[in-house]
């Protein structure tokens, strides 16, 4: 086990009730505050109105900012850190999935920035403070709602990068499962591939002797298993979500890599490929998580066992350890598939002409990966095998 | 699942290299601390000189209260109160296990109360403020080094009671394993049996669909049924060491109880047996848990089989529930046995003769446990089981 220092603040709020208390939860912090929010779902299904009294009734002063999408751009978090600047905010409130948190953690930093706030995601400059961040969840998914990390896409030229800071660890996340009832199958399906994404980038490391944190990471990854069936066969089913919700904070807030190395390159390889064709992150990791785990499955097999074996019940012959991994990772792309979701780029009818391009720039700054270290070519081959 | 809000706010620092950098921690929140430590041992591996020497060189002024013992007491505490005044103390250091830390909790939860400090324990005030305090933890098994509570013994009359308040949760503690490997094999298993209780406790819950917290007190379990015996076996197993230290702090710090109810009966019949006869809090409760177990396991024969097929993987035929019941339950003491604990009240050369006055005293507010409620009569009962 890695020496390590751990510290998580995030107040949650879970359940039916937990949205009746977030405004004195922001009055802790502001009077003032930026509202974030996506596209019109939380217009119709009456989330809005319902936040909007409530800061009324609290006497909290807010400016809207509107509009976040899937893989949330900079140029709208520039606005929003506009918006602060001339509306003298002291705080945000962000109402929705990881896009919206992520463009409230850029405006967070931004704010308290005199230079381009992309400084911190192209590694220029390191966050010292920023503006107070709440949330209220409706997509269970990127874990950002608890997490001191943050992604967003420079629209410039389709860069997504992602940047880290305990500044910007939201302060509050109210997590009601009812409030993501009403996200389609599909949808649901792509949070839980990031969620188990999560878990898998923590689970894949080089680190021995991490027994209690691979176990609660199998636990984590085992609920996952047994309740997406039930919330893609019964997508109000309350109990299910609760499950998931609760899961996807828990694999993202860094309790779960407790003195272990996560790898990390899946996300990295993932995100030029969402950068550039804008398909949602979670279909983006069924298709290149098991591509990276056949090319570096043959340097640590033992731990692509332990996976085949713990989290997908594998019981073949012991002494034939290639099927067994084999089969782990054939049963990670069933699970996907049954959700419904793409595990090769053909399905989501990319051919190879940005391989090259991609595979370039994911390596830009050096090698990525902890479990082990992928060049160039490594990933331009991760690329084709997801073919 | 059970609507929760849960903050756990206690910054840990992990590994070998954890304690050189506590003292910028007390830093933070006082100048002029209490040193809570207990008997010798600190000052025989010197830890105590290191600690000292890290105080001295960060100008951090500091008063000794040393000598606290297993069972605290409350009178100790008092003493600690009039230092904390005397001096101006604005913080906390306590260096120990359990018993040094919730003898600093009692003290900082004193000092700011202008009447008797058993009030908060004897249900007649609530804690509004608490000086704040640091741990370096040296005795895995209360997780009070992040735990919002805390146990005293009013030494007038053996009365050992349990508070609980936000404000008296650490702000750092500091886990080394390297610090527990003096501990001998008998105070190592009685924090083990201490950790998994506090597990079974938040475990046998009669709430529904709290799939994912199952499944996360599972695998901190199975971490103490691998970890334990190599531990034991070899007492400066570093690997093994650190999985415990780091299980036990999970186990009690909320986490694992989110949208649940635990029991907790089994603490309260065991702080009777311990608050008289003065045994260490782990081997009695090797001896209640088991008896307790064996009277209420009919009130929900689906958790206890769950808790043998998945914790002690008892695979008898399914069609014989009670036989996997009670192999569960088997299963169980033969885990403490083989760590050289008791299961038995006659293995500690205690009879019947306080049975009566202890299940009176047990259930003097009322009736204990929420699996299911037991009275005078029933408690009475469980000391009968455990003879």
């Amino acid at each position: 086990m890695e020496d390590f220092v751990y510290q998580n603040t995030t107040k949650i709020l879970f359940g039916r009730n937990a949205e009746q208390k977030f405004a004195s939860e922001v009055k802790a912090f502001a009077d003032r505050i930026l509202l974030v929010y996506g596209g019109g779902s939380i217009k119709k299904n009456g989330l809005y109105n319902r936040i909007v009294k409530q800061l009324q009734d609290n006497d909290i002063y807010f400016v809207e900012l509107g509009g976040v999408q899937p893989n949330p751009l900079l140029s709208l978090a520039k606005t929003g850190i506009e918006l602060c600047r001339t509306h003298d905010l002291q705080g945000i409130l962000s109402v929705g999935g990881g896009s919206c948190i992520d463009t409230a953690k850029t405006i967070a930093v931004g704010v308290k920035y005199c230079g381009d706030v992309w400084d911190f995601y192209d590694g220029k400059a390191e966050a010292k403070t920023a503006l107070p961040i709440g949330v209220i969840l409706t997509i269970p998914a990127s874990g950002s709602e608890s997490s001191d990390s943050c992604v967003i896409t420079n629209d410039s030229d389709a860069n997504k990068r992602a940047m880290g800071s305990e500044f910007i660890v939201p302060r509050f996340a109210v997590l009601n499962p009812e409030n993501t009832t009403s996200l389609s199958a599909y949808q649901t399906a792509c949070g839980i591939a990031d969620i188990f994404s999560h878990l898998m980038e923590r689970y894949f490391t080089q680190v021995n002797h991490v027994d209690f944190t691979d176990r609660l990471l199998e636990a984590s990854m085992k609920t996952l298993l047994v309740n997406a069936p039930k919330v893609l066969k019964q997508l109000d089913n309350y109990d299910a979500r609760a499950e998931i919700m609760w899961a996807g904070t828990i694999a993202h807030n860094n309790l779960l890599n407790t003195g272990r190395i996560g790898d990390w390159a899946s996300h990295m390889i993932e995100h030029e490929l969402s950068g550039i064709y804008d398909i949602p992150h979670g279909a983006g990791l069924s298709i290149i998580f098991p591509a990276w785990m056949k090319y570096v499955c043959t340097h640590n097999k033992s731990r692509f066992i332990q996976f085949a074996v713990r989290v997908f019940d594998v019981d073949f012959p012991f002494d034939d350890e290639e099927s067994i991994v084999y089969e782990g990772i054939n049963r990670l792309e069933a699970f996907f598939s049954a959700m419904g979701l793409p595990t090769r780029l053909h399905q989501m009818n990319i051919g190879n002409e940005m391989f090259a391009q991609m595979a370039n720039r994911c390596c830009k700054k050096g090698s990525v990966g902890h479990f082990i270290e992928l060049h160039e070519k490594d990933v331009y081959q991760i690329y084709c095998l997801a073919k």
